[in-house]
């Protein structure tokens, strides 16, 4: 007997062997009705050798064992996922602070958002300077959600905060960066060969900032917060840059500090000792409040140069619209209008100004992607994008509809060539600036309104195409507007109301 | 007596475990003599505990172990292969359908492939558009295979193929396109600013579809099939490009159906009834048979524009041949050739028509990398390639040889560098379009023939590099004819006859 | 009894299942104190059917788990680390040949390379050709240490090494290369077209070699030795690149080998046998000695171009110093000197000889990124960088000091916007040649010494920056040298002596 269950116990443990590699074979399948826990149920039930207490135990581990399956795949899918995550997380992540309380949102939207790699949110941002006076955000990089996005992996976007009267360090970037006043007054300060040029900055103004540029922001506003929207093209760190603090003080501190004290001694002439007195003075952290006088002490020397600098900043706003109705107006800033300081560099800034209740057209780019930062946006503003990249193979549609509700400081992507709306919300303009890369060439095809693609087929081939009369199709692609229409609320009412249309 | 069996099994019980997670920890190395399964074994016959059967027992479950072992090995290496795969496959893979009956083929020519990832047979092009009349294939990234195409890896090559008399509906790319009319008849509509301009396509014609250009495509032939060679350069997504059909139809539906309805209600000032009515009108797929009136009515416009328009389609064969003798013909477009279209794109086509029973000399690129479609060949044509790639440190020569038979359809690339020849059949002539990337300042240099790099080493250098006299190195790599070559038969046959030459 | 002892069998087997299970599971987490092996003797102690010799055997097998465990991690992590370097690694690595025997050093500095993915030393070279005669090195690719260096994973360093009168045979490269003689002096032979050109380089003379073009290399001088510094740029293979050897000879044999023999004996009109003994009459490696006549017979013929031919070699010297002093010497070659054959190259090429006992300032680069090879270094001189990417986020300071001692052959990078110095030994003068990628508008920016940019700050930002008095920061920033300085061994000594200043 004691043989015999020694024996089976050994049958058993064969059984066991082969279950344990199993588990550790366990791949990322899904398991739904798992067929394996039937045939072990089964398998113990047929353990002749087993008593009643051992088939039920077998069956238990057979439980177990699914249970522990299932808890290993989830484990190994997680895994690559966090892998994933790591590979695509950069240096400039682990200042990465994430606001533990997100703002409670409508669970639909949750899920828009989790199938969204095109929109990021305040949590997408990493915190790389936090002072009581202002702050740095970063915009994780545009690969770390999707890797649709790698075509722009290059790029990244900052947004600087600074509180009324207050003073940002000066630093230089390892990258070409375009500053932008989205709100509030700025005074920046450029060191170029050995001076300084500064320049009074307005909603609108563009600055391009050279790489390797020491700079320095002033809000010189009493009373208002400025932001300034940065868009960083790295130069020798592929999709990273970062900030070098030169004159220090804490939080950062000084990037001198971290070369010995023989070498600091011997390059600057000067003892350690008054060194550390130098670096020691500067308690604050990198953004502080200054005083009036301060403000105006750094206010730009105007009357030298009757003309401008040809650094003076480009107000987006100083160009006509290229599109204007009574719906809304867009700008457009790129390399070929001189004095933008964009010069040399393949891409484009767009300012939409969508008037309450309205929309644009559904339209797309040629060759640009756009990135898209909403100025002011309350929350009921609306995107919409058709996207072949995510559609499920078993979705009847073939394209799939990315969307996002717009609020102030939403960053959506708009690849090329993909279809996109943006509408305002019924009570307030929707603003929204746009960083267009690979701009060069770039076009914008509408399907909708005055000069749509669509009317633009010939009358054979669009009767072909859509198996209907050319004209019934014109009917319902031409329309007077242009690129601005009305937004679709009075549709939404009549739908409600049921048949207002015939 | 129990207590000892089940210490003892407690003993076999340690043992199994170290086993299990030694299986666990099992890498990829190969096992072919595995010094574990003897070593498991003679534990299993050293355990004076066991009786004879559990030892039995215990030396089966070695083997069992090992087996699985090997399996879990196997697995490993699977995963990884997939990972890598998956990693690499795109959005445009899920339509992926492997035919599942591959064409049998020689074991050696199986082998040849396997360790060949520079050609591409039919099974590496995914199906995208599948209807009665036509489809549209794509060859996969061209990373999927290997690494070493790194260099290429932004372009994808795509296949059109169209029933006589089809419509293929209205697209646009997010990816600028260069279509090559490689057989059959076609017509070409492109929807420029706010009309369409048409085009007839004869075999050898390019034409470049900007990125975002609607562009539809008719078959004008009532018997012959078309077939289009596309080249994409994606603009957005690099590597990846998508067709976006406007109109719709089923299969896929129209990339306007992605939109909520009360956007598309608002973006076209009509009702959702309407607008369901518009997009089920029409039933087929993307490619469908459309009447002989219907292709005539499709037939672009002739007499308004008595010089051309600017984007008439530019005919690879109307150049003079860049090489030509009886054994061959080679013909080259560039970017430089005004008119070609292909101005701004650092790419180049070119055309090889290799005569019968010839050859072209051995010779590599400069610069260009070589994507080659063989548009003609009965599979008795050959290619050969040297490559230090794939070499095995462990073999004698430093150089690998690629090598594969060319069928039409099949597709090899030729990256710079690389020495290579193509050799047409004895039976049939031997056609292949190339698309050669990284054209700018691209040489053709040539081992053997007329302007060979072998005999243009001063005789010194010659001398030393051989250590042989420099009259007999260039008595063997000179010869009169340039680039085309008669085919090795002739020798292949003397071979066979033993002792031909001195 | 017999049926308990297979129930309490039965349960452990439970037990070890989930052991074995969560073996398979085990992560990268470190196990410092597990608590897990606390439990599993807790659970041992508490089976109530187990004898004292089952709960010693449960509780050693807890332990031995442990172990397993944490070998399991360490694989796991050795894994994971393998699979990346494999990742990087690529097909030029596996000719990679370790020097076992490292040379001692001081363990602090030991600690700095490792945190130093910016510093590479003999090791990091891979030899590719090693010969009696001579040698050729690969510097590994930039990526392989540290996904910092993305920005310049496209370029790669190699060093030629020759005897005195040694021939380099002739081989062409699938990469645009730029040949410095950085020792020695050699004569170079290129075959351009249908004839070979030969240019004689001294110590400082630049070569041009275009991709694809052959080229052979003599070290013309009787007793020195010959150092060539190689910088690629691959053109089709992006990080990689490969010497392809047509005449041959053994390691390597000739490419031509790779070759079917009949399409040899088709393309060269000679059968097989002929070219077996072609083949086989170079019995030498690729670099071998030859006879003073063979490198008099190589001399570049002269009196034919009385003018020079536009090829000819560009030396670095022949241009005026950018800065100049009795510290040190900067030399800079760029696209825009003519004759200098970078044209059309984004790169530089400068040549700084700092005097024995100087330092370079504190400085930093605006766009380029430096590729820093040491020509002449006694292992005393040092290279200070500050850099934020490695910074712990724990540590205090937010830039992290990278440095290393300089000696012959060592290189390092420094990537664009990082603050760095070099500082040569008391005893010798320290020399390095820079090859600098993306050096397209690029500034030297300095911190220290006449123009710098702290004192160039406008006072007001400089006071605020530093909260101390602009005129006192002016006194330690502003010194009438400029970019070079006495080095820091003055400081140091007087810092051994105590207070040596106020």
């Amino acid at each position: 007997m004691a043989m015999k269950g020694k024996l089976c116990l050994a049958i058993f443990l064969f059984f066991l062997l082969a279950l344990c590699s199993n588990l550790a074979m366990a791949t990322e399948k899904k398991v739904v009705e798992d067929p394996e826990l039937k045939t072990c149920k089964h398998q113990c039930k047929q353990q002749r050798e087993y008593s009643e207490d051992d088939k039920r135990i077998c069956m238990q581990m057979c439980d177990k064992y699914r249970e522990m399956k299932q808890k290993r795949e989830k484990q190994i899918e997680e895994e690559i996922r966090r892998k994933k995550e790591h590979e695509m997380e950069e240096k400039g992540n682990h200042h990465h602070h994430h606001s533990e309380e997100e703002e409670e949102e409508e669970e639909e939207e949750e899920k828009e958002e989790k199938e969204n790699p095109y929109v990021f949110e305040d949590n997408d941002f990493d915190t790389r300077v936090d002072t009581e006076d202002g702050r740095e955000c970063v915009l994780q990089k545009f690969t770390k959600k999707s890797k649709f996005l790698q075509g722009i992996q290059n790029f990244r976007l900052a947004i600087l905060e600074a509180n009324p009267r207050s003073f940002v360090s000066p630093r230089h970037f390892d990258s070409e960066a375009v500053f932008v006043d989205v709100k509030g007054r700025a005074t920046i300060g450029l060191v170029i060969e050995d001076k300084t040029e500064r320049f009074n900055l307005e909603p609108g103004d563009i600055m391009r900032i050279p790489a390797g540029t020491p700079v320095y922001v002033v809000n010189r506003d009493a009373n208002e917060k400025l932001f300034i929207a940065q868009f960083h093209l790295p130069v020798s760190t592929p999709g990273n840059f970062e900030a070098f603090f030169g004159p220090g003080g804490k939080d950062p501190e000084s990037v001198l500090k971290a070369f010995s004290w023989d070498v600091l001694e011997a390059a600057l002439q000067t003892p350690r000792g008054r060194l550390e007195g130098l670096f020691s003075k500067q308690k604050k952290g990198s953004i502080f409040k200054i005083s009036n006088e301060h403000v105006q002490a750094l206010a730009p020397q105007t009357g030298f140069w009757p003309f401008g600098s040809s650094r003076d900043p480009f107000n987006i706003f100083s160009k006509s619209p290229t599109f204007s109705n009574q719906y809304g107006r867009l700008f457009e800033v790129g390399p070929d209008d001189k004095k933008s300081g964009l010069q040399g560099l393949n891409f484009m800034l767009t300012f939409a100004n969508i008037t309450k209740g309205s929309m644009s057209t559904l339209h797309y780019n040629s060759h640009a992607t756009k990135i898209a930062l909403v100025i002011e946006g309350d929350g009921e503003g609306r995107f919409e994008m058709a996207c072949p990249h995510v559609s499920s193979s078993k979705s009847h549609s073939s394209y799939h509809k990315i969307s996002a509700r717009l609020r102030t400081g939403v960053v959506f992507v708009v690849p090329a060539g993909h279809p996109f709306v943006t509408i305002a919300s019924k009570k307030s303009n929707l603003l929204i600036l746009c960083f267009e890369v690979n701009a060069r060439g770039n076009k914008k095809l509408n399907f909708a309104g005055k000069r749509n693609i669509v009317s633009a087929l010939d009358k054979n081939a669009k009767e072909l195409a859509f198996n209907y009369p050319a004209e019934k199709v014109d009917e319902i692609f031409n329309r007077d507007e242009q690129f601005f229409f009305p937004g679709p609320y009075t549709f939404e009412e009549s739908e409600d109301s049921g048949r207002a249309y015939a």
